[in-house]
């Protein structure tokens, strides 16, 4: 099942040397979410070639400019092009009232309807379908700021259909989709790996946005299979990080190792970084499995490797 | 002197081939008036390598998310990048209120000063200086729109210096200076023509935002130097023009027919037209002296040729 995401933007708050404020778009099984809407993010979904009525959900993670200046532009846009399906969008509280209030002014009167659901809290469940849930995850930041976890569901057991026997019935099989052994209506047992796959492990994509790195974190992070987290600076500037709430390279790929994550992207870097390999190089002497995030590239959320036990430099 | 505007975006509604949401920089004497601000400003002023801190004075034409939405993006980065000096903004009624509301909630305190004012009715002096005045005009859109004439003063007479005699006071070169003839303490009369040089006739660029044709238009446009004028559409969409309250080709060209203007650029066109020439060969039947806005482009404002009287073909 795919489960991927893209990289529309991953600079901090200007624009600079071809990169461009946040915003990216989660892959899963085909359902895409967009999470936060820097300025311009319709021109890099252009550019990317996101069909705009495939976009149904729309998670910002604060009130900062760099990531959801891009929304009313898209929100227009939607509504021009005659969109009429309804939309959602998941945003600490006020972004409701920064919607509205230039809706009003602009006397608008959209095409399709939208759904706003204020992010409260810490570990709120914000979407579900029968893929996956999507759940806040609380940052620490200069104003109330949330990640986003994205955590597969648990799949069932997939039937081998070839092999059934006719003398199972349905109930039989669902227990057999539960990873269950069965016995069939002539009394045979059969074992689950005789007439089944076992589902794929359920992989998790943390998008954490700006913070301090987080050391409360709640276990979600824990062997996380994809993290994004942010890398403002480089350790040089750790006084800067810590002033303006931002983390260093260093505290990212720290972070990661200590929570045995299987793969950390990097991303949301200074302007004052033309090139960037320096903030991965001081990444990776803490966490080898870091990249940085690159505009326009897609990274898949990877199994975990069963074998592989991270080190955990810390 | 120099007075001449720079295209930075003149597409309607929607991003299309290349071409961006309104906005353009008037450049008088070096004093430059940022016009409308669509989403990604900020990126194309970047490009034209226009610098952030030349900027003092935004105008605002109307509430439509296509010539509004990248201002808040550029007041942060004005912030960001460590501006104190005071930006004056120009807009309709909401703006200011739309503009407090993301400061607010994004619990901003800007190092530099912000100085609203309100659009509230045609012919409205907004700006001035010893240069030229910079002037509400009404348009007739589905909101408040105001367009904005920005005419240049009367500068005085210039003194040939190297010709002055020693027998004139300082009350005599100031008559000298408004054009005046004088006489010395010697009792002898001077022509103004023989020590001074007549100014430059002052020119007046009109930059018209969204809008129906202005039947009604003060006699501000007649014989205006340079005027921009929306063309959304061809003759083909007159129905969907008057609908939406925008003008075609040849409702432009004949207004500027009409009022005996020195050169039209057409702007604003529709995602419809990939090719934009027949928005010009539409209006050049009407309208000889018409070019079309080309983003990246420096258009003078043109002196009147004196000699030359335009035809009207209406």
């Amino acid at each position: 099942m795919i489960f991927e995401v893209k990289i529309l933007g991953c600079n901090s708050a200007s624009f600079a040397f071809g990169r461009h404020h946040t915003s990216q778009v989660v892959n899963s099984n085909q359902n895409l979410f967009l999470v936060d809407c820097g300025e311009g993010t319709q021109l890099r979904m252009i550019k990317q070639q996101i069909r705009f009525n495939r976009i149904h959900h729309i998670f910002i993670s604060h009130l900062h400019g760099d990531h959801y200046l891009g929304l009313m532009g898209l929100i227009f846009t939607f509504h021009l092009q005659g969109r009429t399906d309804d939309l959602y969008i998941y945003g600490p509280p006020g972004l409701d009232e920064i919607i509205s209030l230039q809706l009003r002014h602009s006397e608008s009167v959209l095409h399709y309807r939208i759904h706003f659901q204020v992010i409260e809290h810490d570990d709120q469940l914000l979407f579900e379908n029968e893929d996956l849930q999507i759940i806040s995850l609380a940052m620490n930041h200069r104003i109330a700021c949330y990640g986003f976890v994205f955590r597969e569901k648990q799949r069932r057991f997939k039937l081998k259909r070839e092999l059934l026997p006719e003398t199972l019935g349905r109930e039989e099989l669902l227990l057999l989709k539960e990873g269950q052994n069965v016995t069939d209506s002539a009394g045979r047992v059969w074992r689950n790996e005789e007439l089944a796959s076992p589902p794929p492990v359920p992989r998790t994509y943390i998008y954490a946005a700006d913070t301090r790195v987080l050391d409360g974190i709640r276990e979600v992070a824990e062997g996380c299979n994809l993290l994004y987290h942010e890398a403002t600076f480089t350790s040089e500037m750790q006084s800067r990080a810590e002033a303006t709430f931002h983390s260093t390279a260093a505290e990212a790929a720290q972070f990661a190792a200590r929570h045995h994550v299987e793969r950390l992207i990097l991303g949301h870097f200074s302007s004052r970084y033309q090139d960037v390999s320096p903030v991965l190089a001081e990444a990776i002497q803490y966490f080898p499995h870091t990249i940085l995030a690159a505009e326009g590239q897609t990274y898949e959320v990877p199994a975990r490797v069963a074998s592989k036990q991270h080190a955990s430099i810390i």
